[in-house]
Parts: structure tokens; C-alpha cells; sequence
């Protein structure tokens, strides 16, 4: 866990360790150890004060920054000191680092990023929401079976139903790149390698449940999400505006509030315990630098379960059978001279 | 007016057109005269019962199909029998005829589809939203001058604010396309041509206010605009669970119900009017196919106003003025053979 960057502190993240460990977890942690104070017990802290989770660039800051507390956590992860990687600083000097550090896993483009939204009860899972910004159909292939994989091993969803979001529900709608990602998934249908993909969805169904996993590329995923994000909190301010504005709506919002306590608690992105890095060799978390310790001690509990699960196996072992491997000669040609 | 692929059939186009007439726009209205029945003061209907609103390929559907209400009503705009072009049937279609028959203006590289979204009060004029799926620098570049040009004209907000969609509010993020617009538009941050360019903004401030004209590609713009209409009803919907979960939660909505009428009428798509056409030789507006009489009396109040305000001319010589007009030989090179 790479304790740098969070917004409330390094002694936040911390105490979401300390409740990780209380739950059962080993929790490694690299950050400033003035700063985290007394150590929790269950916790083991490296200390690590560098922080490159402000650098505007993340790829350059990882390469210059051996000492930054993202590449330790990362490294101990690469060396098998650790079996996951939890970040709570920035989403791009963790990606950076993973891929650097642990590296993408066999044959696979592109690490992805997930982020499972809550919708009434359920989880729907969005990715790439910011990984790379723009996608080959085959990129895309491979975040289906990513995505479905994760979902079924840490969401719990049975045979998730995955979908290309796209501008239209027909085969032929979408970039290039959606129109030939379609093409290769409509092979996996059936759902017999614990895959369905459903086609293309639009933007109105991304949280309408007809689908458990959506796959777009990084661009249009970090839009949809954030405008997710936005018209939430313009719907909820729309009726905080009424519920005060007389009286009469005071009395009603006060009525309401218990209904819509558990509304509030569906949507709490602590709840979710952040973003997933898919991928690499090794799982990846990435929490929200808003978070407290509930929703770190949550992201390093997601962890925990993914390396149990087996995600990054069962992940490499959907793409073998699906055939969607990136073959190696394909992306590396080998130069062969002829004997003379 | 096409009155043909409205849900509620062509007589409801026509009620809206009776409206529209009352408040003193002269409208020509072609549609089954069978279906419209007797013909309301103010509108003259030609009988047009061909429908292509549910064809598959619209721009074969149009070349094809010379008799279609659509087609009909697009040629009388070419024509200048008629001023603006109202559809209330199919988006592809109108796109289609309007590009093939209305033509697109001189040095405009593409039309563009651009919705109001209501914003607590306001609106924000989100473009393109699925004229097409792809989009160049140049086009991007277009779209924000016209964007900002109607936005001022038809919407009344002095000097809009415009920014690009994108995944990241720094200038270098985002696709090519972006990236590549962004350098183009900086040069009209301070606002001396009527269009005071803001960079970019994430998808959280699509409807957060800090700008009026949101520009993006057909494809990344369709699906933020059905996010969020996905995620509105998504979240009223909780809402509404909430307020019938109880006794307690029954009263609390029926007490903020005044409060909240205010805004299911701000988020009502039919008071917006519909979906604007842009860069044609002519106004074109494309009514929502759900849309009851006051929806497209709405709309066909829009391309009156559209007309009298001398959009078309206005977002010409804005492009003029800014050097954005695409140059006629860049996309059509002559081949000029040297004298022998």
C-alpha cells in the first residue's frame, strides 16, 4: 500500500490499513513514518516520504524517482514481497508504476482501468476508464475478458453479460474500433467460456442493468464515468434545492431522509474500494485520493479477495481459450537472417 | 415540417404545427393528409404519406426515395419555399436529407447535431451528438464556432463560454483530435469574436455551469448526452423508491412534490425543443420522436427564432473572421497540367 498522496494523509490511509490488518490482511505499507505516527498492529510500514503523486508527469516521475513510495510498494509487489498493489495517490503515477514495475501480464496489449459504479444494489463494471486513451479493436477484445473475469471473480457475478458501449445498439454502430471489436466478440455469445457478450449498449444503458461489464476505450470511459459523477451530484443538489426550499419541502426532505439514506450509501464511492488496474501480473487497486480510512481498509479488502480469487489467472486463462492473446510475433517481430 | 416518425402519429405533428401557427409561424407541413385530418388555420399540408424514419440506411432511404415527407420537406428548404427544416421522425434521416438536398455551407467541413441540456435554469449546448462518429481537429475546431454562434443567437447567452469534452482538463490530454483542436482554439480564449474558448473540461462539468457550449466527436458526444439521460432517470428513480418505501417516505414526497415539479419541467426535453442541425445552408431542427404537440410547436419555435436571428449568417462570419472555413482546395485539390 502506498500510503503518499491521500488526501487526508498518509496517517489516514494508515488507519484504513490498521482495519484491513484487524479483518485479516498483511498490509505492507511504504509512506512517511513521522507522519503515520504509531504503527497499527498487523501493519509493517516502510518508511518512504518521497512523493511523486503531484508530478505532471507520472511515467517520467517513476523512472527518475526510485526512492518515490508508489515504486517501492510497486517494486515489493514486482518481487513478490507483496501480492497486490494498493494506491491511494495518483492514478497515473500507480498506472506508470505497474507497468513499469509489474508489468503487463502475458501476452495482454494494455493494462485497463475498472471502475465497478453501484446501481441499486448491483455493480456494473466500466472499463477502460483512463488507462490509455484510445483503443485497437483488439484492446477491447481483451478488456471483455478482463472485465468479465474480474466481475465474476471479485463482484461475484455469475456469467456477466459484457457489452461495447457505443453510439447504437446494431453491429455496425460505433468507431472503427467498436465495429471490429464487435466482429471478434460476437464469436462469444454463448457465454460457454463464462463470457456473454450482448452486443452494443448506448450511454442510456450503462446503469440500467441490462449488462454487468461495459467496455469502451480510455477517452470515452473516463467521459462516461465522470459524467456519471456529474449529473449525480446535479440531480441530488436539484433536490436538496427543493427539500429547502419552503417549509413545506424542509418537512418532506426530513421525511425522506431515511429512504434515501440507503440511496446515499449506494452511491458512495467508499463503498466500491476504488479502481481496478487490470492487466498486469499482479492486481492493482487504486483508491480514491478522497477516501478515509473505511474506503482504503474497503480498497485493500478488494485486493485481497482479487488475489484470493485468482483474477489475474483465471483472467489469462479466459483470454488463452478465447484466442485473444496478443501473440508475441505479432507486437515484437524477430529479424531473421538468413545463412549466407 | 416533416410530420411523418413522430410516436404519436402525424396528426400530433400537427396539433404542434397549429400551435406554432397560432404564435404566428407560417408552416408547411408534409405528412398522410388522411391521418392529419382537417388542416388547421396557418398550416398548409402537403400530402406526403411516404415514411423513411424507420430505414435502416436513411442516406440510401433518401437518394432512393424522392417522394418521402422527409425528402419533400427538405427540397421545399433548398428550394427557399421554406426557411428551416422540423423533423419529428428519424435523426439519420433528417441528417441525411439535409446534407444531400439543404447542402452544407460554404467552407463548412461537416453539420453537426447539438442538444440544449436544461441545467437548473439554463442551458448547455452539448455538439456533436451523433452527425457523425469520428471527428477531425478541423471539425472540432468548426463545431465550437458554431456551437457558439447558435448558443448566442437562439439561446441568448452573451459571449458563451466553450470548452472541448475531454479526459483530462490539462490542454496536452485527450485524443489527437483534441489535442490538435485545443492548439487551434487557444488562440480565441480572450473572446474579441463573440466565443471565448475555456479549454477543456471533464465529463463531471458538462452540466456544472463553468461553460454554455460543451464540443466533442458524434460518437464520445452520444454517449455523454445518453449517460445522461440514463443516469437522470436512474437517480429520480431511486428517488421515487425512496418515496414510496413508507408511510413516512409517501408523505415526505408528496410534501416536496411542488418543490421538485419545478424540476421535472427543467429536465423535460420537450421544453428544450430538440436537437439542432448545424452547418447546413439552413436552420434544421429534429424534434424528439416522443415529442406531444407542445414539444414541436416548441421545436418549430426554435427554427423560427433560429431564422430571425440569422444563425446561418452569423456562424459564417464568425468562421470567416477566424479563419476556420475550410479552404475549397485543401479537401478538393485542382490538378492544374503545365502549359506544354
Amino acid at each position: 500500500v502506498d500510503a503518499n498522496g491521500a488526501d487526508l494523509g498518509a496517517a489516514e490511509v494508515a488507519e484504513g490499513a490498521a482495519l484491513a490488518a484487524a479483518a485479516g490482511t498483511r498490509v505492507l505499507l511504504f509512506g512517511p513514518a513521522a507522519e503515520i505516527g504509531a504503527v497499527p498492529q498487523g501493519v509493517t510500514v516502510v518508511d518512504a516520504p518521497t512523493s511523486i503523486a503531484k508530478q505532471p508527469d507520472p511515467a517520467l516521475a517513476v523512472r527518475s524517482t526510485p526512492q518515490a513510495s508508489i515504486v517501492q510498494a510497486t517494486r515489493a509487489v514486482a518481487e513478490g514481497r507483496a501480492d497486490a498493489l494498493v494506491s491511494g495517490g495518483s492514478t497515473g503515477a500507480a498506472i506508470a508504476a505497474g507497468v513499469f514495475h509489474v508489468r503487463r501480464g502475458r501476452g495482454i496489449h494494455r493494462p485497463a482501468l475498472a471502475v465497478p459504479i453501484p446501481v441499486r444494489g448491483r455493480h456494473v463494471l466500466l472499463l477502460d476508464v483512463g488507462a490509455s486513451a484510445e483503443a485497437r479493436p483488439e484492446h477491447l477484445v481483451q478488456f471483455a475478458f478482463m472485465g468479465a473475469a474480474f466481475a465474476h471473480a471479485v463482484l461475484g457475478v455469475d456469467r456477466p453479460r459484457v457489452a461495447l458501449l457505443s453510439n447504437g445498439a446494431e453491429p455496425g454502430r460505433g468507431t472503427p474500433a467498436v465495429v471490429g471489436a464487435h466482429e471478434r466478440l460476437s464469436a462469444h455469445r454463448a457465454g460457454a467460456d463464462g463470457m456473454r457478450f450482448e452486443g452494443n449498449v448506448e450511454g442510456t444503458d450503462v446503469l440500467s442493468g441490462v449488462v454487468e461489464v461495459v467496455v469502451t476505450d480510455g477517452f470515452t470511459g473516463n467521459i462516461a464515468l465522470k459524467t456519471i459523477e456529474g449529473v449525480s451530484q446535479t440531480v441530488v443538489g436539484a433536490i436538496r434545492d427543493a427539500a429547502t426550499a419552503s417549509v413545506r419541502g424542509r418537512l418532506g426532505g426530513l421525511l425522506l431522509r431515511s429512504g434515501l439514506r440507503g440511496f446515499r450509501e449506494e452511491i458512495d464511492p467508499e463503498r466500491a474500494g476504488g479502481a481496478y488496474l487490470l492487466g498486469l501480473r499482479r492486481v492493482g487497486v487504486v483508491a480514491h485520493g478522497r477516501f478515509g480510512r473505511t474506503g482504503f481498509s474497503r480498497a485493500i479488502g478488494v485486493a485481497e479477495r482479487a488475489v484470493r480469487e485468482r483474477v489475474v489467472e483465471r483472467t489469462d486463462a479466459a483470454l488463452e481459450a478465447a484466442g485473444a492473446l496478443r501473440r508475441a510475433s505479432s507486437e515484437h517481430p524477430i529479424s531473421v537472417s538468413a545463412p549466407s
